[in-house]
């Protein structure tokens, strides 16, 4: 270990300092105290600003030199269109063509549909990034081919870095499907409609200078107002702001392999015969095949035995509007919709809530309600026998996804991974995960299709289910199972020197790195 | 003069110190340029409050204590309850139990039913009031009774002094008539409704410590959230924490007067005849007899002439809600109801968008829709022959109004003053207001029922109402005639040496002052 690391609590060796800035190792779970204050914007003045209230700007180029773009700045942008963003390439073409140098792009999330940002990283427009990269950035990234070190928050902790000041956002960028010339904006209308611009509302808040990009102007006042004009400087009209057969998820396809329905079912039985699903529970369930189909298996299992939801958080589908719509809930609290369904919901009925990270996963708060969630059912790419979990690194090292609000779900009451045992022939459980991003003491069910592993620490779990059918195993046994069926545990992959990114805790500090492939 | 004092550029001699603080004189409209960053709450961290969200507290003395009140702390409170607040009392009832000396109350407004503060403020408990003070309370400052200088600002004023840092809330308490116990909470629902919680925005947000008070404990998630639990540390639960009966304003009456009628009708007819009423248009009045009799006449000319507005500003009242309800309006951006049927449209129909000061009001913002607002009607106790008016004493010098949002709606496109020209036999039009709230040069209109007077510096709004059958009149020859009828000008006031009460200019400037009287 090289003098520029130190071992944070769970025995991960992480940079001690990131960029240039000195960084906190992990310390254990609810150990690091914050202090000092939030971060304070400057007081603006409404005599600098148009009082009829049009804020409109030429263009997109126009508005960045209004905005005093400057070699260096840090500029946002959100993931609300995923696959379909047209936004964030557009921002950094034109700073490219403003001639501007070593720009951080801090995006909410970024995707494949952003790969023309490889060419800004490589002529030195852009330095670094912070912020998931899904696909062929982080692909890059795990190259060791972006200069700066790339930095992976949760949703939850992006909010948090932003509020506490650790990053400043010069410009932010907020692409939105509707919008007035004042800079009131929302998701749930127009034809790049998303549904929520939640991702982006930090951004308004603390931002120096932002911006509000949409293809569909309409005149004041822009209901909802998800983003407040009274943040905005400009506004900027795009022919198209984003690819609506995109906007929707890829993700949200429900899975037909016989295992992962298994999986799934299995689950949505541990909730029941644990005694978690009971009226007025709420449930968490994200938008990947098996996390579909467990929320169907959970919608009957609720429907046979009369049980209401208090509360369903989503990333919303059509399957979660359809239990709102069927009275088995009695709220969507929604941080993004994922389909059609989920945007029509959130625009039409008021009991299906849009939320911020601030509402649902802002560790540096006064509570958040993720952690009053009953049970929460996520992913992950590997997980270990101490139940510590990974979910941006494949097994062969490389850095393919982004962390999203999974840490931050952590938080919830149960904890439930459905996993397969084996992917492509390799083993899901594993001694060590190749990259830690959330601690076992936080994860407490594993259901794979040879079983279900309950974390020991939770005896009031392992009572609960005493007697029912599940397949309860020690999690060392499915794991010696998997591993004679491979012929063995996954090999580990072999790594460079260089830290290319790393990986924060919903509370800002380090809790693990990825380093240079091959 | 004395030394302590300064005259601003509207030759107003005010203090130059607030209780010890120093204070800008008004330099003129939009002259005065904020520096520095808005107010910096500390960073909280989720490690501290409940994991399950239950931050119920036994009452409001165990949370004042929690909250570790201490000497010379500033707590506030809101006025949606108008008259029929009961959790003003509650608190200094609460804090004088534990022994608290010299704290100051920074309400939103106060009322004639806190009357009982003025024990607290004989007792040492509260050092002063920073608020509106109207009826009781503003006549016992006025006497020259309260210790510290009273400070009014607008509605607007007080989000800015609170954001930028120069009114710092130690402990909030938000009376809020359905919340849960995580703290989320609106006004929309519950014994106590009152429609929403605006004024109350800026405190949750910056506060060190914030208190919700509710009589309608629901689960999680109380939906709408009009305040964030994010933002909220304790939840109390009392009795009642208002007077359904008193939290309807008193002044939604419909004037009967013939002479105001003419007036109200007068103004609709310039608002048409100027061609303001138009298609698209908006508009605002408030609440008083008059400007109510105005949006019905205005409302029957849009009917008559096929005229859709895109908003109307609230102060809702059953006569906007039918406007709303019947196409006569695109939306309501309402500040507070002051009826049950402002309540219930509200939370009905998403087209009655509840607003905040930081929305509608705050100077120091990035605009605020004030400013475009195309016709304003508002009332005043005197305007002067150069248009500056006076909303706060009167004529008598007394102190017994609140600024309300008027200073900030002077930002809208054409501001009119319907006033009777005689008050108990006063004249209302004078040589020199007795405390100057709003500068002449944002006033157009004054609508009498001796005639209409334009200011001259609108030569637009003369230019378009020229061949009109409307009395349009110099204001000099308005005034020479009422004071013809009246027997002479009014009595100048006599007045103490001792500064009573500041009065705050929008962007946090001192315009004027008030004395002692008798």
């Amino acid at each position: 270990m090289s003098l520029n690391h130190v071992h944070n609590s769970l025995g991960r060796a992480v940079p001690a300092q990131i960029n240039g800035q000195p960084a906190v190792p992990f310390q254990g779970l609810g150990k690091y105290k914050p202090a000092g204050e939030k971060a304070a914007p400057p007081v603006r003045t409404c005599a600098d600003y148009p009082a009829d209230g049009n804020k409109v700007a030429a263009d997109l180029a126009t508005a960045l030199k209004n905005a005093g773009l400057r070699d260096g700045m840090t500029l946002s942008t959100h993931h609300h269109f995923r696959n379909g963003d047209k936004v964030g390439n557009a921002v950094f073409e034109a700073a490219a063509a403003l001639g501007a140098k070593e720009l951080r792009w801090f995006p909410s999330a970024s995707f494949p549909c952003h790969a023309p940002i490889l060419e800004h990283l490589e002529n030195h427009v852009i330095h670094h990034i912070e912020g998931s990269m899904n696909g062929p950035l982080g692909d890059y990234c795990s190259q060791g081919k972006m200069r700066g070190m790339g930095v992976l928050r949760s949703h939850g902790g992006r909010w948090q870095a932003v509020q506490d000041g650790e990053v400043h956002i010069d410009i932010a960028v907020i692409a939105a499907p509707t919008a007035d010339a004042f800079g009131n904006c929302n998701g749930v209308t127009g034809p790049s409609a998303c549904g929520l611009l939640g991702f982006a509302l930090v951004d308004s808040i603390y931002a120096d200078h932002v911006i509000v990009v949409t293809d569909n102007l309409i005149p004041f006042p822009c209901i909802p107002w998800q983003i407040q004009g009274n943040n905005v400087d400009q506004v900027v009209v795009m022919d198209s702001i984003g690819d609506p057969s995109k906007i929707v998820s890829g993700t949200t396809q429900l899975t037909r392999s016989p295992d992962r329905l298994l999986i799934a079912e299995m689950t949505a039985r541990f909730v029941r015969e644990a005694g978690i699903m009971q009226d007025g529970f709420s449930f968490q369930a994200g938008a990947g095949g098996t996390a579909l189909a467990f929320a169907i298996y959970l919608k009957e299992m609720m429907r046979e035995s009369g049980v209401k939801a208090r509360f369903i958080r989503g990333g919303s589908t059509k399957y979660l509007v359809q239990m709102l719509e069927e009275g088995l809930t009695d709220y969507i609290l929604d941080g993004q919709t994922f389909d059609l369904d989920g945007v029509r919901s959130m625009r039409d009925n008021p009991n299906h809530q849009d939320t911020s990270p601030f509402t649902s996963y802002n560790y540096h708060g006064k509570g958040c309600f993720a952690s009053f969630i009953d049970a929460v059912v996520l992913g992950a790419t590997e997980v270990d026998v101490d139940f510590n979990a990974n979910v941006v690194t494949h097994s062969d090292g490389r850095l393919l996804h982004g962390i999203g609000g999974w840490q931050n779900c952590l938080a919830g009451r149960c904890v439930i991974l459905p996993i397969p045992a084996v992917r492509d022939r390799i083993p899901v459980i594993v001694d060590r995960v190749t990259t830690l991003c959330g601690p076992g003491e936080l994860i407490d069910v594993i259901v794979t299709e040879r079983g279900i592993a309950i974390n020991p620490r939770r005896s009031d779990l392992i009572d609960a289910v005493k007697g029912s059918k599940l397949p309860i195993r020690p999690i060392q046994d499915i794991k010696a199972e998997i591993d004679a069926m491979c012929g063995g545990p996954p090999a580990v992959p072999k790594f460079g020197e260089k830290v290319v990114a790393a990986i924060k805790w919903v509370d800002g500090t380090v809790i693990d790195c990825v380093r240079q492939v091959g």
